[in-house]
């Protein structure tokens, strides 16, 4: 009990640390009831335990009776714990999602497709303006997860000291302080870039439309996972490009097809997303990489890498880009940090190698260079060594909530229903029973008033039709299993 | 004298007010000169007239007589007044800028060609990051002519106000609250526009970029004023868009020249520059914006309008916009705040009419959105008003400090240089003898510590190599008479 009692403690450390970054804390029997699945999640009271009765339970964290009975409550609720009659509460067996087996990876020869029809088919980022929606639809952290006060800090005192400065251009490659914290970094990604490496972008979007532009032109193939990041299709199809979408599995692209791509006909790049793609959250084994980059510089096709979620492995190191692996020097790499700290500033990045002056110039024709502020604030945030702790407490946030959502995903859905199991990243990717219609599933299901993303986006030609994504970056909420349940009860008609 | 102390005490106003936004007032004897000087600028004091004598002039403003004489002496270094012996001091003449003649409408047969070779020759941002070097290259507003301080507040603000607002995604079109402020300006523009017919973007480069992106594919012509704004040559080229340059003057484009264009082949767009054209400073009469816009549809060809400097009429009402004049409906408008309040917030526009799906589609395919804080601070700052009185002051600033430039070139270049005498804006544009080499010119220029703008950047194919362009965007400093005459010596050689 002793060794529980500590772990709670720490537990309850950790909520205090949400609390102060959060702007209304929840109520206190929430709080308790937090702690308690916290300390189920990372294994410290395991399935089958007998946890303390109320009355101990309000003891020992000095709470009167009702409030500890109010957390029991909540935590039967979540299906977290039971009571057994006469016997007290203990923590209910895991459910089933160590049973749910993963996707297989996609199979299908790798085809040309001009996305001249392509449209994304909802709209994930205006769902996410309105709060009646449950937010499980656009790749995107919740509010609460993000240090906003202390970015605002940072700006509204920059904003005090230099007036001048952040209201005078800052002309492409953009802020010398951000990409030299960026060079710092990118020692971490195995990479050891130099500021003069690095353009500043609006967010990872840009970065990935101006490496595009500066390997392809109109006409052009560019190689792309399947399913891909439904944001790199709305690029290319702006682009005029065509795509050979090759499949992909939790391994990353399947390498066979690639060179079977390859050997097809000229492809001008290739994209990929090593760490943690989107949607399927694939992390590509290191052989991999190196059988990737060998056949990349076999048929001189550069490497578009997009690093978007590197930042968040669930444990362990941050992986390595496929840039450092790079002795062909034909990769450019692309990431932000809107995954991880500031959509709202769009701070992207783009270090293209042997195509950096491309992009530069594109870079400075169409824009001049990125808003000044948004970039000295993050430089800032990420010099005075705040991200690191960050990073810290958010892997572990995303980890617990994409755990809690694939919990429930087994709960509620049918036994043959396959979900993802990422190592880092907030997105699980769902394959249905065959013959369901995600598209219409979506649709009712956002009339139901629930946002998630159908499968068939994530692929220029409509494969993936019954599949679905859905994104673990808000905050775990009541309503969430219930949305869940209403998808279930959807597709199963 | 009455009159004359009253328009002095009005003049010291507005100088109160420059020195409360400027964050160290200069010394009161050259506050004193300036106070002078708007007065002449503005007519109040007339060439020939007889000024107080220092010691009447050191009662009525209550400071020493030292300090009086010191401003009569940098009134006579600047020129503008002179001693007559044993008299006193009187208004200088106006030099002879009034006797320069304006260059001549450009005269060359409208041809394509392919930008295929076309580089920016000089980096005009990153001269302005020297403050070692006279600024009047780069077409870009002084900082001090800027209100950074009280945007900086209104940031400050915002950020503590609703950090998590801030920090979170504003999806293409943009800020709503943007978009309405801008809807209620376009009716100064002649135009009314609603917010939903407007897409934010970064800077007008961007919607430049957009505009040309929605109605032109790669290899397609596009119709462009010569000389053109060397920002928009530049995009054209990334676009990889051929152009057709047509002769422009004082009035604009030449009609002839553009009827004979638009016979010639197909054109997918033109870009024209109404309200005071970078660099010529051209005011197209509304004539001939009728028969533009009338060319323009009988050959079915879009407009794209870049409005940038359309704030900034040096005297009277507002110039509207052609898109206020079109019964097309395919003229896209495209402007910013760059030249008027905030260059480094990077605050453009687009009202693409037709096109708006298409100009959408493309801005959330490449960035997402604009960064969120930028679009909220000006919403607010337009919305609270101080927007039209940093007009009016900003308009009487540029007005005498392009006369000012003006009368020095007439005053040390020879007098059959030609220099345009815009009506709006704050750029000049010098026609040397023919055989000068601008390009050399400026090369030397530079090492001798002047930042200006040689003619061929302006050109698709290397014309007015006999030209230049002067940014009057910075106050006057004294150093840049020293600098004009060292041009002026430069280009005799």
């Amino acid at each position: 009990m002793q060794r529980r009692q500590l772990s709670m403690a720490r537990a309850g450390r950790s909520a205090k640390l949400v609390a102060m970054v959060s702007p209304k804390p929840p109520p206190l029997y929430r709080r308790l009831a937090d702690r308690v699945e916290s300390m189920i999640a990372d294994g410290s009271l395991r399935a089958g335990e007998r946890i303390p009765s109320v009355r101990q339970f309000s003891r020992q964290h000095d709470v009167s009776v009702p409030t500890a009975l109010q957390a029991y409550m909540l935590l039967e609720t979540r299906r977290l714990i039971e009571a057994r009659p006469k016997s007290g509460f203990y923590v209910r067996p895991r459910p089933a999602a160590a049973t749910l087996d993963e996707p297989a990876p996609a199979r299908h020869a790798p085809s040309v497709s001009t996305l001249s029809r392509y449209t994304p088919m909802v709209s994930l980022m205006r769902d996410l303006a309105n709060p009646a929606l449950v937010p499980m639809g656009g790749a995107v952290p919740g509010h609460d997860l993000l240090p906003a006060r202390r970015l605002a800090r940072i700006g509204a005192s920059l904003l005090r000291r230099q007036p001048a400065a952040c209201n005078a251009y800052d002309p492409a490659p953009g802020s010398l302080a951000l990409r030299r914290e960026l060079s710092r970094r990118s020692l971490d990604w195995g990479c050891g870039l130099s500021a003069d490496d690095f353009v500043v972008t609006t967010g990872a979007s840009e970065a990935l439309q101006l490496a595009l532009r500066a390997v392809a032109s109109p006409g052009d193939t560019v190689l792309i996972e399947s399913p891909a990041f439904y944001g790199l299709l709305n690029i290319i199809a702006q682009l005029r490009l065509k795509v050979v979408a090759v499949p992909a599995g939790p391994a990353g692209l399947d390498l066979d097809a690639t060179a079977l791509a390859l050997g097809r006909g000229r492809v001008a790049a290739m994209v990929v997303t090593p760490n943690f793609s989107n949607p399927l959250g694939a992390l590509m084994p290191a052989e991999n990489r190196r059988a990737l980059l060998s056949l990349a510089a076999r048929h001189g096709v550069p490497v578009i890498e997009d690093d978007v979620y590197g930042d968040l492995p669930h444990e362990g190191d941050r992986p390595r880009c496929l840039k450092g692996m790079d002795t062909n020097a034909d990769v450019i790499l692309c990431g932000s940090f809107s995954k991880t700290l500031c959509p709202g500033l769009r701070i992207g990045y783009v270090a293209a190698g042997r195509h950096h002056a491309a992009v530069l110039a594109q870079k400075t024709a169409f824009t001049v260079g990125s808003p000044t502020l948004p970039s000295l604030v993050v430089a800032e945030f990420l010099r005075d060594g705040g991200y690191e702790r960050h990073l810290r407490k958010l892997r572990h946030t995303y980890r617990r909530q994409v755990a809690r959502m694939r919990d429930t995903v087994a709960d509620v859905f049918p036994a043959d229903t396959k979900v993802s199991n990422p190592a880092g990243g907030f997105l699980l990717w769902l394959e249905l029973a065959r013959g369901v219609d995600s598209l219409a599933l979506c649709a009712e299901a956002r009339a139901a008033g629930i946002s998630i993303a159908p499968g068939p986006m994530f692929s220029p030609d409509g494969r993936f039709k019954n599949c679905l994504r859905l994104s673990c970056g808000f905050p775990w909420e009541d309503r969430m299993a219930g949305a869940l349940a209403t998808i279930a009860r959807l597709a199963a008609r």
